[in-house]
């Protein structure tokens, strides 16, 4: 009876398809959802694959359907649902039982979840992962937080799964404990500035080259064979190439632009906020994607205000490939603080993150993949100990190469009154970060003057006090 | 015997100058300390004062001298400490106490507070207090949070040691709960903000225009009487002024340019992102100091990269003139970020938080006091329900006349390598916001090939999906 190798609970887009690509592997899975016509439905629509997936109405039905110790993939709604799935799920499984948590959980409920397993009996593994729902159906990027030994029991189907970069799965064991969902969680933000800086470009060729969509389709397709080959490129290239049915117009021209965010990128910036490591591209994506939500109140200030008149507009061409070379810039930036912020995590919580195989299971599967984190998987190789990717030898050539272009371009915007705040926010951590002596000792100076706050000297060692005779 | 008619627990200096500001205003105030040689200490330096001063070696005896109902401000370190005194507090006081947290208090701390002495029969009141030294001692500026019946018990004692602007008290009840404590955290927030955009403009003089620290002294000093009046342009000059002892050097020139920070910055960043609203200076100027404080690394960063050569250097008086433009611009967008942050918390805990009142309470006393607060002050009067501080007709005004020296500075930075992340920041807020066409159209359609998230039309209502033909 028990015929099936693992479950999957939660049969929306990212689960059925998890279940579908377990069972193209070869495993035996068996599926749960809450309402039993979605599970109906997917078992309908399994196909040839209906051999090796048995579908079940009860959560009884689908622990008796898995063989012990059971490893069980939950993919629901993060946050409340995630626990009562739990809960209802603890009664039923027996010791060594494996719970996965595979959505987008904020990994400090995974912590806690982590902890109230504890002493259960049971395992938990929390697991990020990142594809989308082409990447689950054909190959994520697995992200997996817990126990090493829970790790082992599970590896052989994860990575099985997973997606391949050059025959290299992409699923690693990270870590303790939430380590898994912590790198998912900065995967995203990292993936949140990628975007943001792409739509900054795609902006200056749009608002301030004039360009229609098929043409801006056009360069990020040429830059796709460049050193900014990536996903995100790519299907840039693609989006920009479609059409509108109903109206015959570029589809991107009739969306509306507001988006949407689902909590993974505000979780980067709070976490780096919480250990003092500075995102500064994540940060401006973030909050770029919340001020594209103000629309009646972006359409009042543009009333109020328009937009600056170009000024020194150059020609086309010229500006196109200063561009290239400014994105390639602002992704160093966003990539470097995206791995600070893990390096931070890691020491806050004794994680002992591997740098250069994050690296490696990003560069398929995941929506960052690219050709550019095989370079970062293989500087942070050749100097694991490096204290910033920007300082590894190979991204600061990179980043020596590129950033003359990413400061005319934030420039050049600056003056036009285009939009570029990631791009901005890149520069201004390097231009701080490349600074020996920066100008917080008049911040200083002030805080000792107001708050007796104290400074340390250039020039003795100690707190000191300035002369302010009274004044301060 | 109980003679006091209020008590200060915690002689540190803020705790020690707001009790002689108490006594100074005739109020009778017992004080205590944990350490009791520093209430001796405090005693004997109280001088004339010392007559309205009772000076208490035990809590019990601190309790017994205040008049019931009791109110007894506490001025310890924030966080644990707070909470132990609470503890040891609540078996000595009687019903109708007032606890009066004055320390910088994490609001959600505060508001953890209220739950935990609701039914107690004891009141509470988290408060914050700004000003520094100086301005506990001779009126700092007093937000208030907790129930108005309490506020209405202690309004005469603390509007007499308060601030008074043009004769006003600078204090005033904001809310319930953890009201005074948020806005005394966005307060400090936007302090960091101002803060790093002057020590900006300053790197500007210093590193671009090679102006040594008494020249750029004179520059602040002529702009303390023009739009940018302020205490934090006042004592810029100030300090600037001072030479050390020692070296005969200009103090700020001996100063290590690492700032500290205290958690207020952070925890206004942390609150602003979870309810998404952008406050970009303030988050610039945070990443600022964090970055600030990697000294190590930056020597290393400068070995490696160097800074940019000097290009399209203009006349050093034509760049000062700009800078004074483009800091009121700046400083525009920090406090309508800041104004923002708390518009989103009044709505999301209920405050219903008086605007103008706080622009009035800060117009004196506290760090950031100016004249520009009198100016939003106003502001909020005329429009109380105006979207954005930038949308009122008199900030509309000053950003029009402003906003094209912030973009010629931001744009003259970006070339010669000058960091000034906090006026960048403030730009692309600026800049995104005017915009009434954005391109999170692209980010939308991107998000809809790879997760199938949906996008609105412009052309109808609903939620669509694009054509992706299989690829998405």
């Amino acid at each position: 009876m028990a015929a099936a190798e693992i479950g999957v609970i939660g049969l929306g887009v990212m689960g059925a398809n998890l279940a579908l690509n377990i069972a193209d592997n070869g495993y035996h899975v068996a599926v749960f959802n809450r309402t039993a016509a979605r599970t109906e439905e997917f078992a309908a629509a399994a196909g040839s694959l209906g051999d090796r997936v048995t579908a079940c109405a009860t959560l009884e039905d689908f622990v008796a359907a898995i063989r012990p110790p059971r490893p069980v993939i939950i993919m629901v709604k993060a946050g409340e649902p995630v626990d009562q799935q739990i809960a209802a799920l603890k009664p039923l499984l027996e010791a060594n039982d494996i719970i996965i948590d595979a959505g987008n959980a904020n990994f400090r409920d995974t912590m806690r979840r982590f902890t109230d397993l504890d002493g259960s009996g049971l395992t938990f593994i929390g697991m990020g992962v990142s594809g989308g729902e082409e990447g689950a159906r054909h190959g994520p990027s697995i992200m997996v937080g817990g126990a090493e030994e829970a790790w082992n029991r599970v590896e052989p189907v994860l990575t099985a799964i997973s997606a391949k970069y050059q025959g290299e799965p992409c699923a690693a064991w990270l870590g303790e404990n939430g380590a898994g969902h912590f790198v998912k969680t900065i995967h995203n933000g990292i993936e949140y500035a990628d975007m943001q800086m792409i739509a900054e470009v795609y902006g200056v060729m749009r608002d301030h080259l004039s360009m229609d969509a098929e043409t801006i389709a056009a360069v990020f397709s040429a830059w796709s064979t460049g050193p900014l080959d990536s996903y995100l490129i790519d299907i840039t290239a693609d989006v920009l190439m479609v059409h509108d049915a109903a109206t015959g117009r570029p589809i991107v021209d009739v969306i509306v632009d507001a988006a949407g965010q689902k909590g993974t990128g505000r979780w980067s910036v709070i976490e780096s906020q919480m250990m003092g490591v500075p995102a500064t591209a994540i940060e401006a994506a973030v909050a770029a994607r919340s001020l594209s939500a103000m629309r009646a109140e972006r359409a009042k200030a543009h009333k109020r205000f328009g937009v600056p008149g170009q000024q020194n507009r150059r020609e086309g061409q010229l500006v196109v490939d200063d561009l290239e070379k400014a994105l390639l810039a602002g992704k160093v930036a966003a990539y470097a603080q995206g791995f600070a912020v893990m390096a931070a995590a890691s020491r806050e919580f004794g994680w002992n993150l591997p740098m250069a195989t994050i690296a490696r299971i990003w560069r398929a599967g995941c929506i960052i993949r690219s050709r550019f984190l095989d370079e970062i998987a293989t500087a942070f190789t050749e100097t694991p100990d490096v204290e910033n990717l920007v300082l590894s030898p190979a991204f600061s050539s990179m980043l020596v190469e590129t950033d003359p272009y990413l400061r005319r371009i934030v420039a050049e915007a600056a003056l036009n009154g285009l939009p570029v705040p990631a791009l901005a926010g890149a520069l201004g951590y390097f231009d701080t970060y490349r600074r020996e002596r920066g100008t917080a000792n008049l911040i200083q100076a002030q805080r000792d003057f107001f708050g007796a706050h104290g400074f340390e000297r250039l020039d003795a060692d100690g707190e000191h006090h300035g002369p302010w005779g009274g004044q301060g």
